[in-house]
């Protein structure tokens, strides 16, 4: 039976998982989680999820990982943390279409290309609320990477023609927070102008199964809207 | 012909590069540098050095690589920065040894293990010589994780036990300056009472072969003393 999906808190029990079963532990919006979510949809993995309380961690949990951070992946014997490396590790360990590249030197510049992209300055606006417009315009600042990148790549998406690959699921998740402050915040314009393929990018991976799949936006809003202003319920639409 | 050793520095011709070379832009004392220089090393690769000089880059070679920061992989329609990206490009794309563990699971521990490790605290002792006692004890603090992991491994080196795999190479060139620092401030001692594994892996690593050809130590000691005073020389020894 699949483990409820309301978070689990301090003094629950950590739920029973069948041997087999790959499980990861997720925050319904966590940018982190989500990487991982998307790869495990983007190559279909069967996969549980069980959804963990940030602010009042269950005591099963911080003993099996005492960092307590999450997304964290387990199976027999298995437990990988760090969204970038569950990423590779699902990649390598499951079938299902290839994330990664398999030339050594595409996979290089995607690695490359992650680490030059200072995507975490979209959370400034959790932190300070007041400057909101920073935060974001900061985002957009670092953006210009992106849109370089896709002008060299000259696809639609940094993985290819077809479908997101690596660099796109593991950047996809800021985007979609810039996305969802300009719901909260309806001053702020995502800038389509001056970055048309970022535009276009952000329309195609709209469209994907995996993105479609990942979270209800109406819901991420709502979160993200609670964040701000320092108290958030991760079981919003559940 | 192979390139001067000397550093390269603004207003240099770049040297020219035979088809098919493989060449590493680095700088003879930086642990980054080093890290890809081990790797290159263990897997007995062949390949031409060009050092740069790091307080006076040349401009054919900031045209290159606008960070202008070393290492540096070059080989024809190749560039590939980052030591940690460099190490895994070797690997997949060379022959020789494998310095990652094959096994998909293994290889992310490998990755996780390498983010856990704040190695990064020694370079404090650069910035603030006045306080160079507690740069250092702030590095052994951290190299606590070390020893659990070597106790946790049972071999003498993280990558098994007859040579050093991807962690060890990348971690020697910080506990390499933290032993040059035991001979720059005689009062400093490394805790090898504390970290009994730590104290043997230096043992094995000083006897490997790729340690042994990597810099002169008593060159790297004069190189880091000239640092610390604001004032390095890249052609030491030369």
């Amino acid at each position: 039976m699949a483990p409820p999906q309301t978070a689990f808190a301090a003094g629950s029990v950590e739920p029973p998982r069948d041997p087999g079963t790959l499980r990861i532990y997720s925050m319904r919006f966590c940018p982190f989680s989500h990487r991982s979510l998307l790869v495990l949809l983007a190559k279909e993995i069967p996969h549980e999820i069980v959804n963990i309380n940030l602010q009042s961690k269950p005591e099963w949990y911080l003993k099996k990982f005492p960092s307590g951070k999450v997304p964290l992946l387990e199976n027999d014997g298995i437990l990988v943390p760090e969204s970038n490396v569950v990423a590779e590790y699902l990649d390598e360990a499951y079938p299902g279409r290839k994330i990664l590249p398999q030339d050594p030197y595409l996979k290089a510049l995607d690695k490359v290309f992650l680490e030059t992209f200072q995507y975490t300055s979209i959370f400034k606006v959790y932190y300070n609320k007041d400057q909101y417009n920073e935060s974001f315009e900061g985002f957009w600042a670092k953006a210009g990477v992106v849109e370089a990148e896709l002008q060299k790549r000259g696809t639609p998406f940094l993985g290819g023609k077809e479908a997101p690959g690596y660099v796109d699921l593991m950047i996809w998740p800021f985007f979609q927070l810039a996305i969802v402050l300009t719901i909260i915040y309806p001053d702020m314009k995502i800038p389509r102008a001056k970055f048309p393929l970022i535009s276009a990018w952000l329309n195609s991976m709209q469209g994907t199964r995996e993105v479609k799949n990942l979270v209800n936006q109406d819901h991420l809003v709502e979160y993200v809207r609670q964040k701000i202003d320092g108290k958030p319920n991760y079981d919003i639409g559940l």
